[in-house]
């Protein structure tokens, strides 16, 4: 595996030049496409604040967060799984001072099953929408995958529908939630459209092939794709829900994981210059896959990941089987020495999805201690995960075409419910 | 003058790598920017011909084209004006047996004023259109004109309305005509947004800059917009006119100055992995500038054509100050070794609008042995234009912006009358 790695790196280290963004550590790859990490810890993520230039979310901005809002922040902001940002303190000024924002986040809806990678975004915009209580956009790039995959245009689109029936199931307030298709939405709103254009003319080749990596021989839809993901960040791509007098000066901030950053590093640099407000950012780390922090995990492998369509035997099994273990060989090793949980992919996964603050830090402390085996740890994560997917599948049941649609129709969106 | 066309010539040359199509000859440039040739008889066409790969109309197709449509072929057919073309047996075929094809044309609109030029594909497609009885679509390409000019949206979306105008003002007829911007059309009908994302899936920066010899420095917008230019080829970009069941398959004619035609060349290349017809053409030479076949016309300079704006006053001075004579120094030198019909502007355009063939040949004849004055044949050229001018202002005046929406919604258009 080590070599493989090394082999991809190596290979995409050739290209470095062209693509300074994506690869300039030796040992680490992180792009909208791609993320590769020789290390067993997982990606690098100071190296990448540093690289990509966004800020560290420290102490004081969690104690702003809760003093401006009046909640305890989200346990993935607390355990620095939103560990990054850009702006933040622009936003909460505006939620200070009443004025408006709102919140954008996406898909690239590439497969039928997502998996509980796909949901750390969506849970923590959730999250964000209900302190903040503003409008959210939810932007389904199946243009994208059709450009970037081996996808017909109609099963793109029949992908964004599947997958947001997923996204609707997780609970976001239909009053305040506007989720589209690029594939639809272009082609019945003429005001994004000309966002599009705007980005489109001001960034040239030369600086996608510096950001993104792309190549000649890359086709000419992935060299404009970049503007199409930029343009709901500016409110007045959305005359619908804002209103047709808006001119797009709505700040947003936009929740999303750290690999994501590129678009929007190219969105801020061009906004100024088309007199919109930068979008404000807040990054997650990646979600790790179950053999370990070295990579993202892959829709396309079953083993990497548990899925929202997982049985509830199929997840105990995976978990059991896959799931790397930073246990001692033995039990006796273990009992010795302790786990680490630094590696261990279940305890990782428990500091996404298990809330109580207390229950985890005593796992933390049982397991490293050795205390608590690999079998009982594994067992803490299934059920917690047997319960998430069988809550989800249940709510998915009620997400019909119509509900679908509800979400997918352009229409204002409620104001803050205290106005 | 020659030493500033060498020195383009000579500049371009040397990005002849990066843009072979643009730049092969030494003598000459044809791409949809810039036309710029070394010879005062402008452009070589026979060249060009062989370089782009079309075709030249020859006497068999006039022929077969008076035979299946039992019409005389127009006098810009028969006059060489139209003289290259892809396809256009096909056409007839269609149109021999009783087979849907339309007809496509467009204009990028850049300026208010449009110029003598600009008129030669829409008089020739309106012809075609009454001919042939068949749907036309004309694309305004104020998306372009916005990547490639110093314009705002809101002004290029102005022009498209003042241009439209002036389409319409040649009487092209409202139940077999679509007009549509870009700006506009794109952002209301997803079926042409996915036509466009197939090209730009199909078509890679390498080829852009082999054919429109694009550079690393050229926005992305420019560089994805040949997809734009391509997907009005395609009848299921407009579900609105040939129906929401229509795969695509309605074959296409597009007359267009053979600049455009670096467009086509693209389109014709992956219209048969998208499942669709290659679209056919029909190529016209370029409408010489009032001071010689050197170059097109500029619509930033006013004293290089007629506008359609110009008073008559204005007419009558250009064409006797500015339009470049074929004809002898003085009077005793003309009337001794006569004009030169080949290089005289005021007999070229009046083989553009003088539509009698008899007496077009008796003014050749005339003023090639001297007999016919550089006044006189200005003359003659300054009532031709004066009285198009006046018609054609007469008509734009009942032009109302409620008459333009009428081009400019989409709706079936009217099939064959005889059907």
């Amino acid at each position: 595996m080590t070599d493989q790695l090394d082999a991809k790196v190596n290979d995409l280290s050739l290209k470095s030049e062209a693509d300074p963004a994506a690869v300039e550590d030796d040992d680490q790859i992180v792009n909208p496409w791609e993320v590769v990490s020789k290390s067993e810890k997982g990606v690098d993520y100071d190296k990448l604040i540093k690289r990509f230039g966004s800020t560290r979310i420290d102490q004081a901005l969690l104690d702003r967060f809760e003093k401006v809002t009046g909640h305890k922040p989200h346990h993935m902001l607390r355990r620095g799984i939103f560990f990054s940002q850009r702006d933040v303190h622009f936003i909460l000024n505006c939620y200070e001072t009443k004025k408006p924002f709102f919140l954008y986040t996406g898909r690239g809806p590439s497969s039928d099953a997502m998996h509980l990678g796909h949901l750390i975004p969506f849970l923590f915009t959730k999250w964000l929408q209900e302190v903040f209580d503003v409008p959210l956009v939810i932007q389904m790039t199946d243009d994208e995958k059709f450009l970037w995959k081996d996808l017909k245009v109609e099963e793109a689109l029949r992908l964004t529908y599947e997958n947001a029936k997923d996204i609707i199931a997780l609970g976001f307030d239909v009053d305040k939630t506007f989720i589209f298709s690029d594939m639809e939405y272009i082609g019945s709103c003429p005001a994004f459209y000309r966002n599009m254009l705007k980005v489109q003319k001001c960034v040239t080749f030369n600086q996608v092939k510096g950001i993104f990596g792309f190549g000649d021989s890359d086709c000419i839809g992935k060299i404009s794709f970049p503007a199409i993901q930029a343009a709901p960040s500016f409110s007045n791509s959305f005359p619908g829900i804002f209103g047709e007098k808006d001119t797009g000066k709505i700040p947003c901030l936009i929740p999303c994981a750290i690999d994501q950053d590129p678009y929007f590093r190219m969105t801020r640099d061009v906004a100024p210059r088309l007199g919109y407000p930068k979008p404000a950012l807040i990054h997650s780390t990646f979600f790790p896959a179950l053999q370990g922090a070295q990579s993202k995990m892959s829709a396309s492998d079953p083993t990497s990941s548990i899925f929202l369509t997982d049985t509830q035997k199929q997840i105990k099994t995976k978990i059991n089987k896959y799931a790397f273990s930073g246990g001692g060989t033995s039990v006796e090793e273990h009992r010795e020495k302790g786990g680490n949980c630094e590696v261990d992919v279940s305890y990782q996964y428990l500091t996404f999805f298990l809330e109580d603050d207390e229950k985890l830090e005593q796992i933390r402390q049982d397991y490293s201690s050795g205390k608590l085996l690999t079998g009982e740890i594994k067992k803490e994560l299934v059920t917690i995960l047997q319960q998430l997917v069988a809550k989800h599948q249940e709510r998915r049941k009620d997400v019909t075409l119509e509900v679908v649609k509800s979400y997918m129709t352009p229409r204002p969106l409620n104001e803050k419910k205290d106005k």
